[in-house]
Formats: structure tokens, sequence, C-alpha cells
């Protein structure tokens, strides 16, 4: 029996009712032509369900002892192992647009996983107009990380539209072709393109000598003020509607983009990817705090999640650290408050760069101590470490395929906490970036208008850096057939309000 | 703001992840002629919305002070609330039977209800066949017991099926309306029907002199084996696999039999209605497990609880007492069986019958004191209070309308909880009983055996009445259609496995 360790055993003591500890992702595919919608998706659940054994934890359940979740616990597989209760099939009612997936998903995320089996559903979800359907997946945080759920989702596409998986996805069996292929090199694109967040941050020095005491001076001085661009946990957060305490119901609307509009602009700023992604998530949330007439003085701080993977390492747990990214809210002009944000991520990153990766660990859970102190007292809406979450998953980069259903897209659903009423997070998928935000429902009722706002402040970093903008259409999801396969740059998906 | 009394309460510390306290129940319709299904759910959707002020506490949620729900609670108007939460439009997978129905229900029975918002969720769910569609309902039972879901369920009928509601059914203008015709006598039907199982119990003499220590003194008795036909929980209840601590995924079954069949076999044998429905169940339950190869040699015990409601109050919250009936399952002969069930039955409502209803309400708690002890210690499926509750909720005797579309039968879903892991709950409806079984799905696997089981434990009933039993016709539900109208005594609906 794997025991787990301290950072996972938090998420199960820090859910409840109202702040399940899950991740999701929901995926978009077309059918292959031709193909029964209805028989299909039934041959990729009974496909689902086809494992002798399961990549682990996915067969596994908790165990703890005498003390429940507050003393050690373990995984330990399932003497009644239920596949069609974690394999689910699904349908919208009519007209199946975006609009109905995201109102089914926002309820799906806002429900509590089965603690006494393995932490995971998986729904196939029928019912969406243009031959689309819709896979849900749902994994607990203290099972398995951000960054392994890609890869298990991975492992059950092919970039090869007749490829057919012989056995589950999750079994055993298919997890150690994957593995294999992977360490083997033959899906180069793969490990380059998913280890790029990681190799953003982590430098040669990793296992150099830097330690923790270093790190807590660090620490000490940003709260004493000398702390220069660096941000730290909070320090300076205002409080605002992201920052109350939530309830258990949720939003979600997903978007896409195309890479390259945002990768432009990082280009022209000088920046990287994920710094344009957060210059383009803060103008969205300053003109969101306009409209309702409570943008605060003092900026917004945004968590950003590193992870701690290192290239080839599939098989470990959550290896994540947080840094806290100043969204520069305060600022009007689009091309300022990018080079403040960018300024800030490098203080952050810096802080960090001189740790190895069980330092950085360490490290992060006494970030968080604070926190834990103030979450039971009910003063975290008052004292929130970080104002919203930004989270940048790296993805494939090519067009992939599931028993030859086309992936249209693939949308995160993140974990929203008290005080932290909001969570963003993106994948790079194809020529794509999909993005996928999560709200607790009363904190946030207008959440969707987000979206727009998102592309309102692309636009605005692409007139500050002279680039020729092109402007969004907003293609109806019933046009997404018309769309020109031949110019992808300008794609468009998932549009959709509820 | 209203107060909570201490049984409501009692329902909300009770509850965990693991056991809901909720009950619900499941409504099968067919589309009036010419109507288009997603229009037509559409429609009924915005008239659930649709609804200035709602009837409590259907608008109200939860408020606890520092102490949370050990201290005092309180209803109080949800600020903001939000009927689109509240009210749902949910779909079947293909081809849309009763097993994909029983699917989706199962899984919406095991999620908790929202505390923040008010307890309650209606999900309108289309993509049946055979123009049907369905209802599933879902009220915590801390703010309205199973009798007075039957009322609200009831005041959006009409036995018109021209009749077209104004406004939300859960309005509180309509709830005026529909209790003004109930106290007008102008449904006469209704109030007569809804209080056969009170009337059966409460006897002229309810507000006598007995008094709680002649009940203490009958407690006594039975626990120290003077206590003749009276059985009493946790006395002589043997351990099975209904008995098991539970985890919080359901399965649910349902099927009709004719009222009139088992109200042939009640008079045959010169006993109730309710007896013989528990005779019913006895013998399906003893050959479930002797098919299990577990039949105790003890009897198993049902609670059967008792509606203490008194005639023309639709407005109380919870009253109900218990009786604990012998089910005679060590017993081979059906006619035997039938005649000890009936005798268990008279000496608990004999027990009963001299209290006033507060007397009972506070005697049926000191009755739940050992449960109440057991449970936190982890006992309470070595020491069952009970094996199974079986229920009897008394409903519409005749076809009844929503907005036009026709109710074709209406199948309740309670609570289970450690040490009693499944839940058979009927009502009476049109011509037919509606059963609905809802069962721990780790610790009943099997549960929809016991229709099968059911069907023939009423046919030895029969043989041995010598009633000219009517072999069941397994209808497909393809064929409801065709069902004859003429005949209402011979249908039989909602059969489906899963």
């Amino acid at each position: 029996m794997k025991r787990l360790n301290v950072v996972d055993k938090g998420f199960l003591l820090a859910e409840s009712r109202e702040m399940p500890m899950h991740v999701a992702g929901v995926s978009l595919y077309t059918l292959p032509d031709g193909a029964d919608e209805s028989e299909f998706l039934r041959g990729l659940v009974a496909n689902m369900r086809d494992a002798d054994s399961l990549l682990p934890p996915f067969g596994d359940r908790l165990k703890t002892g005498r003390l429940g979740t507050a003393g050690p616990a373990f995984w330990e597989p399932d003497p009644a192992l239920d596949m069609e209760y974690h394999v689910r099939h699904s349908a919208l009612p009519k007209p199946g647009r975006y609009r109905e997936l995201f109102t089914l998903v926002s309820r799906l995320h806002g429900t509590l996983l089965e603690r006494s089996r393995p932490l995971w559903e998986m729904h196939l979800i029928e019912g969406l107009q243009n031959r689309q359907f819709a896979v849900y997946n749902k994994t607990h945080h203290a099972a398995v990380d951000g960054a392994r759920s890609i890869h298990v989702a991975r492992s059950m596409l092919s970039a090869d539209p007749a490829h057919i998986l012989e056995e589950s996805p999750l079994s055993l069996n298919n997890w150690e072709k994957y593995k294999a292929n992977l360490s083997l090199g033959k899906r180069p694109d793969y490990s380059a393109s998913e280890m790029r967040a990681v190799t953003d941050v982590l430098k040669a020095s990793l296992d150099s000598s830097a330690n923790i005491f270093k790190a807590v001076k660090g620490f000490a001085n940003a709260w004493t003020g000398r702390s220069g661009n660096l941000t730290l946990p909070h320090l300076n957060v205002p409080s605002t509607a992201l920052n109350r305490p939530i309830d258990g119901a949720r939003r979600f609307v997903a978007q896409s983009w195309p890479f390259a509009r945002i990768k432009a602009v990082a280009a022209a700023f000088d920046g990287t990817f994920n710094d344009a992604v957060l210059a383009m998530c803060a103008g969205a949330l300053r003109q969101y705090l306009q409209t309702h007439s409570e943008l605060p003085k003092k900026s917004l701080k945004a968590m950003v999640p590193v992870s701690l993977r290192q290239a080839g390492d599939v098989d470990s747990g959550n290896a994540v650290a947080a840094i806290s990214a100043d969204l520069a809210t305060s600022v009007a002009d689009p091309a300022e408050r990018f080079r403040q944000i960018q300024a800030s991520v490098q203080a952050g990153k810096d802080y960090y760069s001189a740790m190895s990766p069980s330092e950085v660990e360490l490290f992060s859970m006494i970030m968080q101590a604070p926190s834990m102190l103030l979450m039971p007292l009910g003063l975290i809406s008052r004292l929130p470490p970080y104002n919203v979450a930004i989270s940048n998953v790296p993805g494939i980069q090519q067009t992939m395929y599931w028993n030859g259903a086309r992936m249209d897209g693939s949308y995160p659903l993140s974990i929203v906490t008290d005080g932290m009423a909001m969570n963003i997070t993106l994948v790079t998928y194809d020529q794509n970036v999909d993005f996928g935000i999560i709200a607790c429902r009363r904190s946030l009722p207008q959440v969707q208008r987000l979206i727009d706002y998102m592309e309102e402040s692309l636009q605005a970093l692409e007139d500050a850096a002279g680039l020729k903008a092109k402007p969004a259409k907003k293609r109806a999801p019933g046009k997404r057939k018309a769309r020109a396969k031949a110019k992808p740059k300008t794609r468009k998906k998932a549009t959709a309000r509820r």
C-alpha cells in the first residue's frame, strides 16, 4: 500500500462540502464520419470499463486508521471495484448547445467524490450539436495532480485517426505502453511541450546548495517591505468579490484563443507566453471589477502554480509550487501593466530558482501556514493570500484522436476556495489555448462576462504592441463545422454563455 | 424566522457524505398529444421558476449561529434566491429506457443538497421513450417530510387535463389556492385518501390521558421479554447484508402493482392494506436472503413509519412515529407469515394508540436514543435497530395531469443509513401502488432482483388466500402506449432493471 504524502493528505483535510478538492477537465470531440453517436459512445464507455488492472490510483481507494484522515492514509485496492459507477454515460437536453454542456458540467463539478471508492469519475456526454460529444473527467487532487491528469487523458489519445485502443485507457497495460513510448522519445513533441512551464522555472541549479533558510529570509524581507518586485501571499492583497467565503455551487465557462495571438503579444513585449496570459487575464479582471464598481486601489495578486515535475518523470504525485504574481490591475495602460506583471513573475521565479524540488515543496507548505491558521478562524476572506489563481498547463500541440474521434478542445476545471472564488486554468492544445474558468456561483454570478473581457484585453495588448489586431469573430456553435481548417489561427471554439 | 424543531435538526446533525438526509420522488408523465418534448419541458421549467414569493421553506435557507447546527437553527429567506440553480433541465442518453432513468436518478439521489441554499432541487428529465418524461424532486428531510412532499407535488397537479398553472407550483399564491380547495372540501377524495394511514393508527383517544410513563413501562417490558407481540428497536434484530455500514452511492429501482391485487390479499386475510404490503415485501426479502445464502434464523424487523399529521393539517413539519414490525421471514408458509406480521403491527399500533401526538414525538425520540449512542461508536451495524424500512404514503386515487401531461406513476426515494442499507417506500396513485426501492450500491449490488421476488411473493399470497392469481405480464416499456385504458387494474408500470 502506498502512503499518501503530506501535501496529498492536505487536500483531503482541507476538503468540505463547500470546497471539493477535485480537479477536472471537459473535452470536446467530433464523431468520426458516419459513426452513430449513441452507438459510438456506448462503445467508448465499454472500452473505458474494460480493464483487468488499473493504473494506480484509479483502482485504489483511501484507507485510514482510527484517526481518519488526521492519521496516516494509504491507497489500497478497492475490493469491489465498480467500473459502471466510475464511467458514466450522460446526455444534454436539446438543443444541446455549449450552454447546456456548461450547465451540466457546472453541476457535476459541484458534487463531492465518494470517499469510500477510487477518487475519480468520468462522464461521456451525448446530445451536443454538430456531431460533437463531450467528456467530463474528475479526479481528486489528493490522488493525481493536474499535470498527471493531462498525462492520463493523453494516454488515451493518438495522432493517428485510425488508431483504436485495445484496452481501457485506464488499464495498467495501456499506461505502460504510453510511458514506454514517452521515454523512448517516440513522441518528442509531447515531452518538449509538456515540460515548457517547468523549464521556464527550474534552472540547472535546481540541486544546488540553496536552502530553506535563504528562502525564509526572503519571505521575512517581503513581509517587512524590502522585497523589491517580489510579492508573497497575504501581502497587499485587496479584498474583492473574488475573495468572499464560497458555497458549493459552481459556474463554469470555457473559451479558446489561437496560441499564435497570445504568443505574438508575448514576443512583442519580450515576455513569456505565461506573462502574456497573465496580462490578458489581468485586463479582463480589471474590466470586470470596474463594471461592478469595485476595482480596488491595490492591484490583484494571482497565485500562479509552477510544476516541479522533472522531464521524463510521469509517475510522481503532486509536485507544484506557487508564485504570487502582481496583476497590476491598478494600472490603466496595457503595456505598462504587462511590464509590471513580468517583473513580478521574474522576482517570484528567482525566489525559487536556487531551491531543490523538495525544498520548494517544504517552503510552499511554510508559505501556506498563514492560510492554514486563518481558514479555520473564518478570516481567510479578510486576509486572502491571493485574489485569484491562474494556472497554465502545457498540452499537446497537434490534432489528436480518441478511437477516431477528433479532439476539438480540452478545458480544465480546477478548485476554488474560501477567499479565492475563481480559478482560471488554461491548456495549450493543437493551435489553441483552451481556457476554463470555474467560479463560486454565489460570489461571481456573472463570471461568463469575463470571456468577453478577455478578448477585449487581448485586443488592447495587441494594439499597444502595434500588432495588427484580428477582431475575433464570434462563431455560433452551429457554424463550427464551417470553420476553415486551413486557417487554424483564427479558430475560436466553445463560445458559450450561461 | 422560523426555528427548526429538534427532530428536524436531528436530520441535519445526522447527515454525512455517506448518509444524505434528503427524500425524493421520481414521477413519470406522458406528453400531451402533439406537444414537442423539448419545448414543452422548457415551458414547464420556465413555469417552475416563475414565482415572486415561494411557499416556505422553498425560498428559505438555513441560518445557524456560532455553534453551527449544534446550536439553534432557523429558516431565513435566501437573499439571492437562484431559481435556475434549483430547477434543472436534464436528459437521458439513448435509448432512453427506464434503465437509463434509474441510473441517472440513482446518481442524483447520491449527492448532497447545498447547505447554503434552500434545501431542494427539481430535475425535469427529457429523452425517455414513448413520449414520456420524468421529474426528479429532492427535498431535505429537515425542511419537509414525505407527506408534505406529496402535498407539494400534488399542488401542481390537476384532475383536469385542460388545467394550466398560471404561476409556479412552488409559489405562495399557488399553495394558498391549493390549501383553500383542500379545506373547503372541494377535493374530498384527496383528504380521504391522504389520511388513510393516519386514521389506521390514530384513534379517537389521541388526546387522552395516556402519558409517556406508560409507554416507557411498555418499552421496559419489551426489553425484559414480557412484550407479547410487541417488537421494539434493537430487540431480536438479526444482522444481514442489509445492516452493514453504507457508502454514499445508491441503486434505485421502481415498480408498480395494481392496488386491487394487494387490497384483495389484505381482505382475504382480514388484514389492512399495509399488512398486505409488509407481507409482500417480507416474502421478497426472505427469497433475496435465501438466494444469497444468508437468511437469518431470527426474522427481519421492519421500521414502519406512521404519520401523525392530523386531517386538514398540511402546514406542520415532521410528525412521524415508527412501529417496529416483525416480518416473520423465518416462516416458510405465506399465510402464517401474514398472520404473524399482522399481530406484530397491531401490537405496535396499540402501543401508540393512547398517546397524544406530542407524546408520540417525545417517545419516538426516546426510542431512538440507543441508536444515537451506537451510531458514533460504529456499533450500529452490529446492533441494528431494524433491518429495513417499509413506508406507505397515501396518494391520489385518480389520474392527474400537470399542465396537460398525464402522470403515469410516482415513485418515492427515501433515506438509507448505516445499519439500514435499504428503504422501500410506496405511494398509491390512480389504480396502482408505486414502489420505490433505494439501497446502498455497495451493500446491495443486486437490489433490482427484489422487484421479481415481490411479484412472486404477491402471487404466493394470492395462492394461499385462494385468490385467482393473475400472473403479471411484464410489459416492455415500448409497449406502454398499447395498454388498455379500459382495464387499468392490469396495468404494470415502470418495469426496469439496472
